[in-house]
């Protein structure tokens, strides 16, 4: 099998087995998950990165989110959260808070699926990578 | 001569001798192809640089289509390619995986363009830098 | 206290006190300011990073400007700036080549704001990146 389709080559593309615009705001959102998964293989988050194609096939969201909560309580209670910008000094903890710029374009984008709980699950991710990065900076 | 022109500051910008603006749909189709030759340079790929900017000032863009097509040719016959996500592990492969990412962003963006070309240069494009990811995990 | 506020799993979030859409144009904005802030954190900028927090709070804006063009009218003393498109191969002028495309991003979005000075700051903060990427690239 060959990777090259061509069927993209005239603007449009396929979606769940839709014709939608290349342009649109529907692919802009799929794309940028896939930038976002791309981001968390960066820094090694492999099990995230399976999480995010899971959801863009709209699978098991409200157990991932659960998830997400539970980590955060535990790294919550771990750490000292304090209400100022942190500028991060550590190298994986600038990257991190890299990553998690990313997801919050993605959340942005995502504001188009009819399905909230992608907003939800992506809401809480941002705030988990925000504490593995707080992690890393102690 | 001077990198500082003020010439943007009232939110207007030139292009090919036209006034657009800042904000609109070209420029942001030329910017995100200007990050695309950046994040090519961070994973080394420098005759790609070139090729966006010269596909940027619409130059041989046919021949750039036919290059990458052969690439293609070459590394689909020398590897096996699944019909499945692949999460990438080597780390050469994941910056790749996220390079192809910014490919696509600039692909979604160039819909603003007239010719069509530059759309199919940047599809192949994507489907090429997989390739290479897939080569380097390997 | 913590991180998870729960306040934007409608869809909508807070801005200077204000109800904004989270895949609004101000929210686009004020996140890719942050995306900023992120990735001069990758390339060890620290000061530059607070003056995007403090811009974003919109403070001594103005200030900044002058500063950043004294600091770019050095550079150009001391560089020698030729008119044509660079290939960086140095590995820290490539990082600096994609941050100044992530400012030149973020200027894009802040066309949106009433105040013209953000976008004059990231304006000069593009050049200033340039040409320390040129610097490094010595």
């Amino acid at each position: 099998m060959s990777v090259t389709t061509k069927k993209g080559d005239g603007g449009m593309s396929e979606y769940f087995g839709k014709k939608v615009s290349k342009g649109g705001k529907i692919l802009e959102a799929v794309g940028t998950l896939d930038e976002l998964q791309a981001v968390l293989g960066l820094v090694g988050l492999e099990k995230l990165q399976n999480d995010i194609y899971e959801i863009m096939g709209k699978k098991d969201i409200l157990v991932k989110i659960e998830n997400l909560e539970n980590e955060i309580n535990k790294l919550e209670k771990e750490l000292k959260i304090e209400n100022k910008f942190v500028i991060f000094k550590n190298e994986k903890a600038t990257k991190l808070n890299w990553v998690r710029t990313v997801v919050r374009r993605a959340e942005r984008r995502s504001t188009i699926f009819k399905d909230k709980n992608i907003l939800i699950f992506l809401n809480r991710l941002s705030d988990f990578i925000y504490l593995l990065a707080l992690k890393e900076e102690k």
